[in-house]
């Protein structure tokens, strides 16, 4: 069956007055391999759906289709599960495009040929985090607010991404800004190792504005952040991540609301 | 000199009752390649600052540093210009970290030593756009709202990006939705390429949602659409790879009001 673009979860959604668990729905998250004339050439995370306009489209972008015909768009993973068959477009233009080169794409190294494998990657290097101190919800919206008020770039720009590492008392360790929110979060974490302050694993909790995606969440965990915040929802695949490496997975700010998706067992 | 991590611009901002040019700050958008005991591991769009920070936290995450004592972390970019000396950082660990192997990063592969060469390797290989259709303002502004009420994955989530192409009389001809902006942009030229259907250089719009990026712009450039908008601000790479491609960027919408960051001539 092909992925759909969405998926169903339980979230609890937290304020000051209510506290009940209910569905929602996330986005989907998984890597794509984009094959020309049989050689790979990117690995891209997205959201399934329209996978053959992506695999053109980037091809297209790249300068990678001059003068080609394309001949057949089609999926053809070499992997035995059903989800991973589709994370793989082959783009074949019979040798008519330039040799293809790999391009560097917009993805992790971590990144397999599902999400299912992409955890299971960092779950072969990384260490399950132990449970650390538990993160008010409340607190989590102030933090988010004082961060805010912390990004001079922001203030100046109008539009720029920021990440923060913050403790289960509120206390705002650092925050760094950067146009990447991958970039911003490991400007944090470079910060800290540099210094030789990681967190003990579980200790910290990283915020991060925008999305939680899978790239976040494995960031986090390779720093051993126990509790990781966004503003906006996380993906499904971040989910699953953050209950691989058992971190406590909130965001979806809004007013004094937040959702808690992955909390820690 | 060390580049900053925003920088001044001009810009017109017009609303129904206004059009006046004015000062306005963007974010700088420029490469950093991260080197590792001298092996060139990754290369990543990012704002200026703390790019130590970025170099040991991205080695980090990639669990590239197993067990190495950092010994020297320095900027050393071979290109003769000052600004590509800083677009280069050298982690060295004395070879105690495990030999590193190139990753791939979260950039486009245009990516030059310095934003001025990404933009000279475009120049190469893509021809300035001829002049197409004036798109007024106030549609630009009229196209988001309505692009927004199109996107189905966005009612369901809260969280997706959006890129749209559009004509100058405001018709809006496709959407797609992804997790990745660059996605959804990859997704519409990709419809387009494969009905046939890519724009006469300079005549079609397009919209995304966020930010618009360097690899935005590039992507709008290689597809031939004359008119990038934006939901947010543009970075100031974009902004000079607009100019270069003679493509008119706005953005930054609030309410009834656009920016109009690099006009046609």
């Amino acid at each position: 069956m092909e992925l759909g673009p969405s998926k169903s979860v339980v979230v609890r959604r937290v304020s000051s007055t209510t506290n009940e668990e209910r569905p929602d729905e996330v986005i989907v998250e998984e890597p794509l391999s984009i094959r020309l004339d049989g050689t790979l050439v990117a690995t891209t995370m997205r959201t399934p759906g329209n996978d053959f306009e992506l695999a053109v489209g980037f091809l297209h972008a790249e300068g990678m289709l001059e003068g080609a015909e394309i001949q057949t768009v089609r999926h053809c993973g070499e992997a035995t599960t059903t989800a991973s068959k589709f994370n793989t477009v082959s783009v074949d233009t019979a040798c008519t495009a330039p040799p293809p080169t790999p391009r560097l794409g917009s993805t992790s190294s971590s990144c397999g040929i599902c999400g299912t494998e992409a955890i299971e990657t960092l779950t072969e290097r990384l260490v399950t985090l132990p449970e650390g101190p538990a993160v008010d919800p409340m607190l989590m919206i102030d933090v988010a607010n004082r961060v805010r008020d912390k990004q001079e770039l922001f203030a100046r720009t109008g539009s720029v991404h920021a990440a923060a590492a913050f403790d289960a008392s509120g206390t705002i360790l650092l925050v760094r800004e950067d146009i990447g929110r991958h970039n911003a979060v490991d400007k944090v974490v470079g910060r800290l190792a540099i210094d030789e302050a990681l967190p003990t694993p579980g200790e910290l909790a990283l915020y991060v504005s925008g999305r939680a995606s899978f790239e976040m969440v494995q960031k986090a965990w390779a720093a051993g952040f126990g509790t990781v915040v966004s503003v906006s929802a996380p993906s499904a695949l971040a989910i699953d991540t953050a209950l691989a490496a058992n971190i406590e997975l909130a965001g979806f700010i809004r007013d004094d609301e937040i959702n808690i998706y992955s909390p820690r067992g």
